[in-house]
């Protein structure tokens, strides 16, 4: 198991983080198996979405936060109780395919940790194993 | 890995691939193990749901069109984005167990390519291992 | 193969199971790995969220009740179809890595089988496997 390191630049933003999830399964020597991501924050997610046009993650970050907005009755004192439920919308762990020594995705899909309650510097588990 | 094709049927739609999925645990001869499902699109997903009343799947879609429905705001232009981030909400990764040759899932339990900007066809990735 | 049972406690909550999948991860002496949980369920799901603060599964609770209401025009007829609905918003498969025979979560992080069409007995299938 890896570590990635992912310093995050807003409150919510979407951080494309496949090239070092590429990178990981590259060291890994791993030709063919599974690469296994999960994210130990309560307040952050992990999900694959388009990463050419960034205009995507700006409609999710519109949609999320229209979905999830602040309300009167929260009791969590913290205040970013929002942060929580996009957090198990999104979900912590995701699982890849690796085929010839590379991540199985599609042409425009990225992997992407998402901030909800940042900026902050977040951690990603990876795992790749042989298959 | 094997790639199952998805014929799908309509703008947003559930495709119940459970047989072609344990088709292909079937083939595979594992006994005892994982099947790993992964979709390579970003506005389609993988869910696990209801598959007797098909009446399930008619709620879940009019749920999912009403909590993200398009916006003058989006700024994506290919005018999509609502299919995107229903693809985010369901998620492009599922895990099963395999037990006795068979997917461990409940007795009306089914597994869906969802359908959120067709009709297309899509692809699902499926990777079965013994374990 | 491990099968837990969990009485859940009212028709919307939040059961956290952290312990009793540490309990089958340390059972298995698996060191380093991966644990693999599926809910076999239709109207029930698999989240990981805060386990510190209660008040965080509240919040959760009435966003979702929020998001997702009973509808006229719902056609499945045992009336929970926002049930149904839930629960793929959830989840019903994650994946856990095992490292020195522990579970990797965060500090404040708890594995949750979420019920949204209670009280019952519910089912969550747990596989551990060296990797």
């Amino acid at each position: 198991m890896i570590q990635l390191q992912v310093r995050t630049s807003g409150r919510q933003c979407f951080e494309d983080i496949t090239q070092q999830v590429q990178q990981a399964v590259s060291d890994s020597e791993v030709q063919e198996g599974l690469c296994y991501l999960f994210c130990p924050h309560t307040t952050a997610g992990l999900t694959l979405n388009e990463n050419w046009d960034p205009a995507v993650q700006h409609d999710m970050g519109l949609v999320l936060d229209d979905l999830v907005p602040q309300r009167p009755d929260f009791r969590h004192g913290e205040g970013n109780s929002p942060a929580h439920v996009k957090s198990s919308l999104m979900g912590v762990s995701q699982t890849l395919i690796v085929s010839g020594g590379r991540l199985v995705v599609g042409s425009w899909q990225g992997v992407y940790l998402v901030e909800f309650d940042g900026p902050r510097t977040r951690k990603v588990m990876v795992k790749v194993v042989e298959a």
